[in-house]
């Protein structure tokens, strides 16, 4: 059996067409793509589809839950009820469908009503999504082996999860039938490529309210990333609010009670990202972008001095004064609160663009320097901090802190506990490439996620899903050894230049792209035919209530944004 | 007396700071900019205001109509009274004050409660915006020879409204007194620079829903823009439903119940429109631009040849057929019935990029060409499609009808009715500027509107506001003859990459700098101090329920987007 892949448009002279054929362009329409129906985004590992189709009555239809049951279950059933059969808020423009014109029973290709859809669990759910976690799971749906019924199968929550997002996806409404909710016969074996699946949201350049980030997770959910990486802090504020030290939120966040998240926002968050099997790694950047920092915990950040020696003009402050022991002491005690407040192991401990200026011109530094005879490397300053930082953080915790660091930690040569996570970021827009960057990288042994070719911020007109499509992390120079250490990579989006009123159309559909990349099989990467389903699956977000950017130019959606 | 400009900011180690002085930036923060309060964009003619503050009751307070009134007046006074007390919709955070120390009545600034603004039209209302309207109007705040009185004053229904939205953006919350509605006793003096301000909205190339007209629209009128230019079809889809012509939106639109104009929805915008003093002006962009009419109305455009003389695949058309006598009879008829749609008498008719291509291998154009004895000159034969739609369009109007076109008509030496606007669109994006443009086309004697560098479909990553803001309509070489024949400018909003998920704050603020441009003195052109002003106004816009971007990086504002 071949994938089904029809195709269609509702201009009027338009007639079916086959969608594995190259995208239909009428160039003076600028690119107008005609959208796939009823295709998976990311596309699944192996599948196998039959124009054989069922009719799914919303009414009559149920999920049943056939093995082991949990909270995350119950919750995503309700969830994919809601999303299969009324996904949007209100307020877009609704397209009527003819009616069909005979009963659809006549149908040569209908099959039967399926009025359940069997969430088979193997094994008992785990609590919490991990970096182990097993996302792999299989659906049949009318298969040899299991005829006229429909079953998602997994050994873990996980990978149910991302079967009903699977499922959900696979039901489409048929222009031909004038069927609303119409699901072929399939069969998928699915599973990420990559484990480490993420995109960085920061909350510190502009505030995001809490409804963002839950419709930044959802969006996750539905292309099967696993990994916010929550930047909450940078030099701009601390919106963070700390229960040992409050101090910090109240003087360094942009307004101390709307532009916070409290310990329930942050928990809130959590949990509705375990729910939808996300991990959530929260980054407190140190010692550098931490002008925010300073206010609320005095004698954090090094003073800065100037070229002779005189202290500048108040409030004007480096990275965190690495030679005064009393700031361990916060470190520890701060670092302790953060790894009881976020449950994941894994903490983003930043270490990314260390400026030294203020460190070279204090008196106590230069002194601390000397005596260590260290000269003037004050990498060896930094690797000092990160040392200290690790010692304390680790007996903290008694050695179950884990760290993801930015790639400078490593470019300067500072040793890393074991199992911390490098990320590269560098590359693309420094004239290395980022292949470089991996070969480079993953010689040091470290486990490594990718973000270089994925920064959405930087903007541009027109088409640019391409390029990030095409970026693949696999492609650099180095031992399978070298390979195996990238576990995956992530999208970023730092937001300097956006906040609430447009993070979500700026971030999609461009991250579909990053998605794709990180869970399907390498051989998927033909833009043209990528471009056919990431069409369908834009116009399905915006059905599904998502404020999801065009993805391919002069086109349009059957439902419009409407509000 | 001095304009009171002082400004404030939340974080809690910052300090009261007066906003003409340069902007407040800290290097590290990005750009982190104080907004003024109460000021107003765009900025008015002239404006004294002192430190004496009224206080607004939401309970108490009225606008009193005190000269003529007609539907346009009884409309904002509702408006405006919402929009000052209750700005937004639900769903942004907001910020609770600290409440004030003292009674109200014991600051030393304060004067009185101001319950009352009267609203003194001295001439009778006028039914439509248009052209020749006045636009200017005085506000009295507490003046010499208005004590504890505010006043709106104008001639004009047009500049009551404009004269409504400068006072409801005099209203400011106070940080210092904890006063949610309060403001100054101020005098203003306005009118605008220049007489058309328009933006350009493409609903062809991705449909816009009315909703999205309509917040547009409000858009406009609170930054004092006076035309829509509405760009209703291309060669991508045709939404604009045609009594006499209903099968060419049924052929030619996106969808065609969907994703169409009906006359209702037409008149909807045009209605929403005249309240908020702003004319409706439809681009139907021919001969070419034209391919999504030629579906359902057969026969209309050019059938393409190779060539070898051969015709090519079918449904493949050049512009209109500029020799098929009944084209003419169609195009009367259809702009009979826009002129009769649309009340203003300006009709852009477009006239921009015709290729050539299908008109050169027709051979009854070919014939036509020979017979005329213009050999190759094509632009011969697109001067005779523009002088037959003008004589058949003043024909079916009693010369009623006026034209706006694209530069390229004029570019073609082709003559255009007395009246003409042309509308100068080149430059910025093809090597010549965009004063060389304005100087070449002012000196045929036609009244002249610049959109080139005001083309904001273009982004790019980070602030691009200053060039737009900067961009003076008058800085060409020309004599005074020539500088008073440019009338104005529009922001234009392509929508090849944008539909309504995210038009809206792709076109605001930026064009915000546009409408200052315009209406402000030449003299206001301080991009330092405009930026506290549009932090100001971007926030206040969102605060009213309005999408709109983050205009100067690294900031926040009161209240964020929480929807």
């Amino acid at each position: 059996m071949n994938v089904l892949l029809l195709v269609f448009c509702y201009v009027a002279s338009m007639q079916w067409a086959p969608s594995e054929s190259v995208p239909f362009v009428i160039p003076w329409y600028g690119r107008w793509i005609l959208p796939t129906v009823g295709q998976v985004w990311p596309k699944p590992q192996q599948q196998t589809s039959s124009e054989t189709f069922f009719v799914l009555r919303p009414t009559m239809f149920q999920f049943q839950v056939v093995g082991e049951r949990c909270d995350i279950i119950d919750e995503a059933v309700r969830r994919y009820y809601q999303i299969i059969f009324y996904p949007g808020d209100a307020g877009r423009i609704p397209l009527s469908y003819p009616p069909p014109p005979t009963p659809i029973q006549e149908h040569p290709q209908f099959r039967a009503f399926l009025d359940s859809v069997e969430i088979d669990l193997k094994q008992p759910c785990e609590y919490l999504p991990s970096a182990d976690m097993l996302e792999s799971y299989n659906i049949k749906i009318d298969t040899a082996d299991n005829p006229l019924k429909a079953t998602i199968t997994s050994d873990s929550v996980w990978g149910i999860l991302r079967g009903m997002e699977t499922l959900s996806q696979l039901v489409y409404s048929s222009a031909e039938t004038g069927v609303a909710y119409q699901m072929n016969a399939t069969e998928i074996t699915d599973f990420p490529r990559f484990s480490y699946r993420g995109f960085m949201m920061d909350t510190a350049r502009h505030y995001m309210p809490l409804k963002t980030i839950k419709k930044m997770t959802d969006l996750l959910a539905q292309n099967k990333m696993n990994v916010l990486h929550w930047h909450l802090t940078d030099d701009a504020s601390f919106p963070y609010e700390s229960t040992l030290f409050p101090n910090i939120s109240r003087y360094g966040s942009f307004q101390p009670f709307s532009h916070i998240y409290t310990a329930n926002d942050v928990r809130e968050v959590i949990e509705y990202a375990r729910l939808r099997g996300i991990r959530v790694i929260p980054e407190f950047d140190s010692p550098d972008h931490t002008q925010s920092w300073g206010r609320g915990q005095p004698r954090l950040l090094t003073e800065c001095y100037d070229d002779n020696g005189i202290l500048k003009v108040p409030d004007e402050y480096g990275a965190i004064m690495p030679t005064r022991e009393e700031n361990y002491v916060f470190l520890q005690q701060f670092f302790g609160e953060i790894f009881n407040t976020f449950p994941d192991p894994y903490v983003h401990m930043g270490g990314d663009e260390v400026s030294y200026y203020c460190w070279q011109r204090h008196p106590e530094i230069k002194a601390f320097m000397a005596a260590n005879g260290w000269g003037e490397d004050y990498t060896k300053l930094e690797q000092y901090y990160f040392d200290r930082l690790t010692t304390v953080t680790q007996e903290i915790t008694q050695n179950q802190m884990r760290y993801i660091v930015w790639q400078e930690l490593l470019d300067l040569n500072i040793t890393l506990p074991t199992g911390t996570i490098v990320e590269v970021w560098k590359g693309d827009y420094e004239g290395l490439s980022f292949n470089e960057e991996l070969a480079r990288v993953t010689k040091y042994g470290y486990q490594t996620i990718l973000a270089s070719p994925w920064y959405l911020n930087y903007i541009s007109y027109g088409l640019d899903w391409e390029k990030y499509y095409l970026a693949e992390p696999l492609d650099f120079n180095g031992s399978e050894a070298q390979k195996n250490l990238v576990i995956g990579g992530e999208a970023t989006m730092w937001s300097e230049y956006v906040d609430s009123v447009s993070v979500i159309p700026r971030t999609w559909p461009r991250a579909c792209t990053v998605a794709e990349r990180l869970w399907s099989d390498r051989s998927v990467n033909d833009t043209a035919l990528a471009a056919l389903r990431l069409e369908e699956h834009r116009c399905r977000l915006l059905r599904r209530g998502f404020m999801v950017d065009p993805s391919n130019g002069v086109n349009f959606c059957e439902q419009e944004w409407d509000m």
